[in-house]
């Protein structure tokens, strides 16, 4: 057992006597200067090589740095730079740190060491192939939320866990600690019902669809959604082409409370924090997995109130689910974890050998939505049609229509128009609708010789629409127009390209020459 | 098949006739600005949020973006910052950057989004548990090399094969990808010896000694360290409180040539230099494994033209290899390896159930290695008898010993002086001997009773001195003053904490305070 006193020196050779025995140092303060640089997530910090501070902390260049005003610490990676750029007691501060910190220009705050974090050891632990049971997972998300793991971290933890995938107790743990970590929604109705698509299928856009048949009909459908992860677009960069939707708590209760459902953005509430996180780094790395993808729907879905969910499974050779086998083993796994939270799921498995509909990227998908609610003749009969499939189900889940009945009642709902009544007043509800913006550039992409398309590769035709700007360029994408089957004459446009910026058109352009087969067509 | 060709616009709404058929947009170019920004190893650019050449190439905050000065382009993580502080055509660099990428105030570079990097592809195969080949793992070294991996790239791809471990086949070639991707010696004698410990062990600082005592003999011994992984100090790091570590290729060969050996820094000559890269990370992440630890110690010694080379390897409860099973296991897969270069390797199973010597940390190992070479009667006798015994071995495989005779030969070789004197002749020839810096503050660790001391955890105490500021603050570290099965008296002091900053000093007395069972003492 070893003491730690300073009654007796023993042989210290030069005793500081500045230094208690059990108490931390003085701490070190520095002012917060603002410096308005952008950093997407990353909580950046940046402070003068020669600084007091640096100095006294032993602080070197890409340091994890605690920074405390007041409460909670934050965790940045700290720059140091040299010359007169910062005074010398000054630290400045990425966006992204200025607002975690909640500071003032000036504002005195507390830097320091980040104390060694007791969950990196866990994750060193799943990184070497242990499982974690459900206090080593929640002592990691909690960590996450706070914001005191580095990217790198992240980057690991994910990997660990994709590498040796999630079992169902990890994935069970893992969920309850998600759900944990964020606030939980409670909404007045016995049954209350959500819809999901595990993705992988571009411009399958059929949730504000679902979500204006739904509500209706009477049903209570309260759907947050992601951003994209891997794809092109989500739910929430679409739907934000067309009204606001970082609803806070209130905002979203006020919408749901009055039109029965609402279409938001799920990080804008506080609902499994640690999802969009983990989300960044995963698209960030191109990856997901199972348990991540599993514990991402669930902790959603129960931290927003659920009680019935319909999960839309697209099975297709280039879709995330490859086969009907595939499909059936995610649906057990789903189920049994679904099952120890009480929650009623139904999984619809769907085609996923090509795109619904016919655009991809956020605006332009959410253009196919209004055509598919307003019945314009030239709305995309795919989207209308799965749209209407799993609003059939939603229906007979939330006891709405009876079991083979809800199909139809959801198309009379679409062609009575008070699908899209309801769906306008979501949108009034949330803030007001807009006009999908539309890209400054488009470019055809034409056959090179005549044939019948017979297979077109899902995967190749996101990475092409992410390379002309989507998602983070909402009107960026492409529109298909050609699909299965079809027969085409050489130089007819296959897709258009849409882009915002030359250099992206540029990129995605390049990578459509050298990836002709990703629309395969045979003389 | 598609093509991608201008001659029918098709549906397009609105062809941009800029937009080249099949060329690439116009580039767009910026002009280069030094900000003396330290980032450690990350390459940083920083642009206006209204910078034209952003908004042409749709270049958002933290994307990864290529800089082309002339030839090879550098990949860097662009931020943004708002207001006047750059000028709208210029690209501010982290000293990283502006040393990768070769420039001078006002030079004007190309900048682009990076294009997708073909080996991220076999990292993502990886991670899903695919095993890589030899064309994969040497994309995947070259990018890493080029500086195209952001950090969280290197994270997946060293989790993937902590989780899932390398093969041999693997181990294989990532060492040959890595030894490919540097420079590789050559040296006039027929034999070049080479040793390496295998880590895990605080304190364990016998290369100095052995270098100098095979090159007294006769041997050519050019010696390259790296830097500490997760220890409190590597070689170079000791050898740097010395003398000048960071040696070229021309002067390593002129010192080798004068005095038979050297004690450089690997990272400064071009051998093997994937390692470090990799080395930065896995210190971030706290982690080594086998394969890596086999490709990162084989690949340096063939790069540096070794022909035979002597392996410690501790073992211990809390060392890095915890059995004479696992020892065997490691043994195994490097002798396996390295037979397929051609490389000689022994290996030495050592005691690895507490710190070599009494010192841990750059300076305060150092003058315990001074210790030993100059007779020093208070020299530790732990790293003494291990230096002669490695040396010995060294000494045989040398063929300047007969088997049996080594360890007499090295003990002669220190006894006499001619290794002290040898020692000395080859820090001058690197640039000077150094006197290693001493702490500013120190504090003793004491004894709460008195009783005898059962176990030492390498581990934690290697974690204490990284806490006290080792190895970035050379003179940080500790003295340990028991060793397994002394009697200690209640007050004594355990060992004495050495810092340059209270900050430091103070977590590392808060954590032996939560840690005292790292030094058992059973009364």
């Amino acid at each position: 057992m070893i003491g730690v006193s300073s009654d007796i020196p023993g042989d210290a050779q030069q005793f500081h006597p500045n230094i208690g025995s059990s108490e931390p140092a003085e701490p070190s303060f520095a002012r917060a200067r603002r410096l308005r640089l952008h950093t997407h997530h990353e909580l950046v910090a940046i402070m003068r090589t020669d600084s007091p501070v640096c100095h006294a902390e032993g602080l070197a260049a890409h340091t994890q740095v605690y920074i405390r005003n007041g409460s909670q610490p934050i965790a940045a990676t700290l720059y140091q730079v040299e010359g007169d750029f910062l005074a010398g007691d000054e630290i400045g501060l990425s966006e992204a740190a200025w607002v975690a910190l909640g500071v003032e220009e000036g504002t005195v705050v507390q830097v320091g060491h980040a104390p060694p974090l007791e969950s990196i050891a866990c994750v060193r632990q799943r990184i070497y192939g242990h499982r974690l049971n459900g206090a080593a997972l929640t002592s990691i998300v909690g960590d996450v939320v706070a914001g005191r793991y580095a990217d790198v971290h992240l980057a690991a933890f994910l990997t660990a866990t994709a590498t040796l995938p999630f079992d169902e107790d990890e994935t069970y743990h893992l969920t309850r600690a998600m759900v944990e970590a964020g606030d939980r929604l409670r909404w007045p109705s016995e049954i209350v019902v959500d819809k999901h698509c595990v993705g992988g299928l571009p411009g399958n856009r059929t949730s504000p669809i679902v979500v204006a048949i739904a509500a209706a009909c009477g049903l209570t459908m309260p759907k947050t959604s992601s951003r994209a992860i891997t794809s092109p677009a989500g739910t929430a960069d679409t739907m934000e082409t067309l009204t606001r939707v970082d609803l806070d708590l209130g905002a979203m209760q006020r919408v749901v409370a009055v039109e029965g459902g609402c279409l938001a953005w799920g990080g804008a509430v506080c609902l499994s924090p640690a999802d969009d996180i983990f989300i960044g780094v995963e698209r960030a790395l191109d990856i997901d997995t199972e348990g991540q993808l599993i514990a991402s729907v669930l902790s959603k879905k129960i931290a927003a109130g659920a009680t019935h969910v319909v999960l839309d499974i697209p099975i297709g050779p280039t879709a995330k689910v490859r086969s009907v086998a595939a499909a059936e083993r995610l649906e057990a796994t789903l189920g049994a974890v679904a099952a120890r939270f009480g929650l009623v799921i139904r999984c619809v498995q769907t085609d996923g050998t090509q795109p619904v509909g016919r655009a991809i990227g956020p605006a332009l998908e959410a253009r196919d939505v209004l055509a598919v609610l307003t019945g314009d003749a030239d709305a995309p009969p795919g989207l209308r049609d799965r749209a209407c499939t799993l609003a059939g189900v939603v229906l007979e889940l939330g006891k709405v229509a009876e079991e083979g009945q809800g199909r139809a009642r959801a198309e009379r709902t679409l062609a009575d128009g008070s699908a899209w009544d309801r769906f306008q007043r979501i949108c009034q509800a949330q803030g007001g609708m807009r006009t999908p913006p539309t890209a400054r550039l488009t470019h055809p992409i034409l056959a090179a010789h005549s044939g019948r398309v017979t297979h077109i590769d899902n995967r190749r035709i996101a990475r092409l629409a992410k390379l002309a700007g989507a998602p983070d360029s909402p009107a960026a994408g492409m529109l298909l127009h050609v699909r299965l089957g079809d027969d085409v004459i050489a130089g007819q446009p296959l897709l258009t390209l849409h882009a915002q910026s030359q250099g992206e058109m540029a990129y995605a352009l390049t990578y459509a020459a050298a990836n002709a087969d990703m629309l395969a067509i045979v003389p």
